[in-house]
């Protein structure tokens, strides 16, 4: 039983990394991400992990650009050989990768000032797809871009975070959804008869159950997400009522 | 550039949970799959997370099961009315969805021992799809199960890490995928030429570069991956060679 959130924009993440699929980096950005869209009342209904690998990258966005409003990717576009998201989303697209004069000019400013060569794997990091919008923020020289429905972020999550940031005024809103949680110390199934009984009486109210064990006893996260107010409150009031008895 | 680890199994993860989606709760299960898989010599293509939605379960089931030999499900198989992904497995494969009477019986027996009353929340979790196999473990009384190609483990970390545990026996081993890898605290675009050469001259050596800021200062982990051993430490010595100068 889950609620549609309708009306809301919708979105999907794509995290590029082989690191995340190895196991030696843990994947903090879709949290971040997560978090932010919630309160920007657009719904994300999937993500997904995939290698750097141009042909899982292009096939991933063809696929999912046109089932949601929006697509975040994060990693995968710094200067190094394995920095193949750029690329790839202009091969998705049939687009062109092209050298960004903007991002160019900023380069050439930037390693002027420090005395240092723009080598061809700086220059690397001007090259985005034709006609993408550029994603400048205060935590790099270099900025993020999008084109069509796609947002390019950094993996570094402060970076990404900056990138987030700067995407947000281009966002369409939707209404937020609220949520209330309580955690109780008992197991599930000692209410989960009643917590179903609760939810088919708010239909419109997304109620989730999400165990966990501390000090080796269960207990439970009740957590109550909508987009009517008014029924969240109601409903939540009646579960402290319930769960207690 | 992304070498394929060729002849050994595949694998796919899907993280079933609104929690995650929303971003009230940071995956950790992935990470810990994703390390077993590698010491297992199984290679992670992809990973996604869904909601707890029957249809969504079922689509993305039917989607990756003949693509991998092995997808690891993780949530969705306790006693509240949300846990639906036993049921929306079945579904997938055109199983039935029955009570499995060995689980039955265990939770007769942990419940009379307890003294409490075997309710309908707590009969749900005897449900799996039919022919399944079960992955009793020591954190829990209810096992996890499999069926066809598919393992379903619980959400909570720990009892997940005993349900894998006990699935290991289960799954063909490839050969494991060897890494070396190195921190340097000089920025990307110093060294992305001289990284991209040494990709070059050991094309079955993955090369991956992940940058980060600590302090302030731009540094990155070079991590080599292979299933040549003999190309994974020369390289790496190479490595360690072009880097210092």
């Amino acid at each position: 039983m889950s609620i549609s959130f309708s009306g809301n924009p919708t979105a999907a993440i794509i995290i590029i990394g082989n690191e995340i699929l190895s196991g030696q980096t843990l994947d903090i950005n879709t949290q971040h991400i997560a978090l932010t869209l919630g309160e920007l009342g657009i719904v994300l209904i999937e993500t997904r992990t995939i290698a750097d690998d141009q042909e899982m990258i292009v096939k991933t966005i063809r696929e999912l650009s046109p089932k949601y409003d929006y697509i975040f990717t994060t990693g995968g576009i710094g200067p190094t050989h394995d920095d193949i998201t750029a690329e790839s989303i202009a091969g998705a697209f049939d687009l062109k990768y092209v050298r960004n004069e903007e991002i160019y000019s900023i380069l050439q400013k930037h390693y002027a000032n420090l005395g240092e060569e723009l080598n061809p794997s700086r220059e690397k990091m001007a090259f985005v797809p034709e006609s993408s919008g550029l994603l400048h923020n205060d935590a790099t020289t270099v900025p993020g871009f999008y084109v069509k429905n796609v947002f390019s972020f950094a993996g570094i999550p402060n970076i990404m975070h900056a990138m987030l940031k700067a995407a947000i005024p281009l966002l369409k809103k939707g209404k937020a959804v609220k949520s209330k949680s309580m955690e109780v110390m008992i197991g599930e199934s000692k209410f989960a008869d009643r917590f179903q009984d609760l939810q088919k009486k708010y239909p419109n109210v997304d109620m989730g159950s999400y165990p966990f064990t501390k000090d080796d006893k269960h207990g439970a996260k009740l957590v109550l997400r909508s987009l009517d107010y008014d029924a969240l409150e109601k409903s939540f009031e009646e579960l402290k009522q319930t769960i207690k008895h």
